[in-house]
């Protein structure tokens, strides 16, 4: 896992990023009329099971981004800064309506787990009269948000600004542009600049509460969230009492959910270093089982955590029936309580990473 | 932890239970009055912190009636059998108004962690608007059930019972009613009967889920209830089936109450095996720690059962909020999350109790 690798080829930075990228492209120009084709064929329906298209686009996009930043010195600064620009906005475009066929599974799911009357495995809400209620105001949501997206896809696959992506694309797959001095060194100088993207990963773990996370039911999904950002945000909060030199009102819920949120966001960025870490590895022809295992956690924890945001947002439905906003707070808990598995999980996962070989590389 | 002990003196087993016994009926002749003066003196007022007086009591019968169990043989049967029904009359006279108390303080406690807006430690329900109302909800149907219970206690504190109890008491002070043949026997005798105990207690855990609960967030406590009567209640359910020739109708609530009681009923018995298994061993010298820790842990499951039960039952109050319902809903998920954080405590105590210790003194 140390110097072996890139650093014992004979190829250059140039041959190695071109051959990576150039591929990518061309795997891109081949998905997306297949994207195309499944976002056009579903006008309203329920994804089929392997949009593969679609997940190939994503993935491409996911890994050609990735090494724009990752290796970003090896390019052309402009036309770097532009590609991930468009590639980010596309990346946000074609994930949307499969994060709501996914959220939408895993909700159903949860809910008729939890109301399972099945006396082999019945659930805390067996048989609760709110729990079909539940169900179909979640699924009726959950069906209006993925249908926006799925319009909006739509449209914006017929846009100029797609066209322009496509081209930029048929460019990469004929030559990536590099710059010169950078160009012909030997490959083993891509180790000290994924070396920086493993020790950026490093540095967002260390503002994680792993400690916390450690412990099984510390309650951290439910109770004592944000006690990393307490600093941060008394410093806010005492900046804003200033400011108006009022007494702050009580929260409202929507600021609850920015409260969430913030506890989240250090997690949802470590998800984001862990997948540019591992297409950094990836180039460098080092890839780790383990950070693909630490990614599919972070996978978790992000779809549980903006689950518990989709519930919570359908018990704020005017004129629902207490049983109904009973089962939607028990399903809100069990998602923040899947939030908390997914955290004690990457707590264990973390430690047993080969962070030490990587950490050679930054003196290649 | 082997056959020390009570093997080691040159006492009988009529001067070891008769010396435990005699000291626990004086105590209990103390406590009394204190415990009656007690609950005289809180006219429908919250129970003071210390109510010293009743958990003496309280301390007294269950370790009474547990000697009485264990080592039945050793008594005369008639009198043990009567005492023991009317000390378990006692103790559930006694132990109600303390446990709403605590569960009172257990759930304000959770509602208040959920919905704190301090930013150093923010609840997933920080500042809902449902909290204070789910909060007033919880703690006006508790004090009701406090009051009742407290209601109950001063009127059976003046009864004949009482006072038949009290001079039961009077009368084991003096002297301890032992059969012949087994008083004279050396106190290694009691041993076999302690084993006995710890032999009956090990049996009831094999009845646990143990290996499910072992696993931290396997979501015993929402998800997946009851997989252990799984056989019975199908002999149940087909049984009433063919009584009844009709399709099950969908579970009331009452029923989906029924379930889960289900699943924590077996956890409730080994927490009985456990307390009689402690006072067992204190009788023979040989108190212990480990299982000192297990009985608290067990206790802690029984009290997050119990408060979730009251949740579910308060959600069902005619024309709450759906904003009290959907608090309601968290705080039952939680509580239920704290009973399956117990039982994982439970799974990793278990294993580390010096079993094969006690497993040798039935043989002694």
């Amino acid at each position: 896992m140390t110097a072996r690798t890139t650093a014992d080829t004979t190829a250059t930075v140039g041959e190695i990023l071109s051959g990576r990228l150039t591929a990518q492209a061309g795997a891109f120009l081949r998905a997306l009329p297949q994207a195309v084709g499944e976002a056009g064929s579903r006008p309203g329906e329920r994804v089929a099971a392997g949009a593969a298209g679609t997940d190939d686009l994503l993935r491409c996009v996911r890994r050609i981004g990735g090494a724009l930043h990752t290796f970003g010195s090896a390019f052309e600064p402009m036309w770097a800064a532009e590609t991930r620009t468009e590639l980010r906005w596309l990346l946000g475009l074609l994930a949307q309506e499969p994060a709501y066929v996914r959220r939408t599974a895993r909700l159903l799911a949860a809910v008729d787990s939890l109301s399972e009357t099945d006396p082999a495995g019945p659930g805390m809400l067996a048989g609760h009269a709110g729990a079909p209620k539940a169900r179909a105001l979640l699924e009726r949501q959950l069906t209006l948000a993925r249908t926006r997206a799925h319009s909006t896809l739509l449209q914006e696959l017929r846009s100029s600004r797609l066209h322009a992506v496509a081209d930029r694309m048929t460019l990469l797959a004929g030559e990536v542009p590099l710059v010169e001095p950078g160009r012909g060194r030997h490959a083993g100088a891509l180790l000290p600049m994924a070396a920086a993207a493993l020790i950026e990963l490093g540095a967002g773990v260390e503002r994680l509460p792993l400690r916390r996370a450690a412990t099984p039911y510390g309650g951290e999904g439910l109770h004592r969230l944000g006690a990393q950002q307490q600093q941060q945000q008394q410093q806010q909060q005492q900046q804003q009492q200033q400011e108006q030199r009022t007494v702050p009102a009580a929260r409202s819920e929507a600021e609850t959910d920015t409260v969430v949120a913030a506890d989240d966001a250090p997690w949802h960025r470590v998800r984001i270093l862990v997948k540019r870490a591992r297409y950094a590895l990836d180039v460098c022809g080092a890839p780790s089982a383990e950070l693909d295992a630490v990614d599919e956690t972070l996978g978790r924890h992000q779809e549980a955590a903006d689950a518990a945001v989709t519930v919570a947002t359908a018990a704020r439905t005017p004129r629902i029936t207490p049983a109904t906003a009973y089962v939607l707070g028990v399903v809100h808990a069990d998602q923040r309580l899947e939030v908390e598995a997914a955290r004690y999980a990457f707590g264990h996962q973390w430690p047993k990473l080969p962070h030490h070989g990587w950490h050679e590389w930054a003196t290649v």
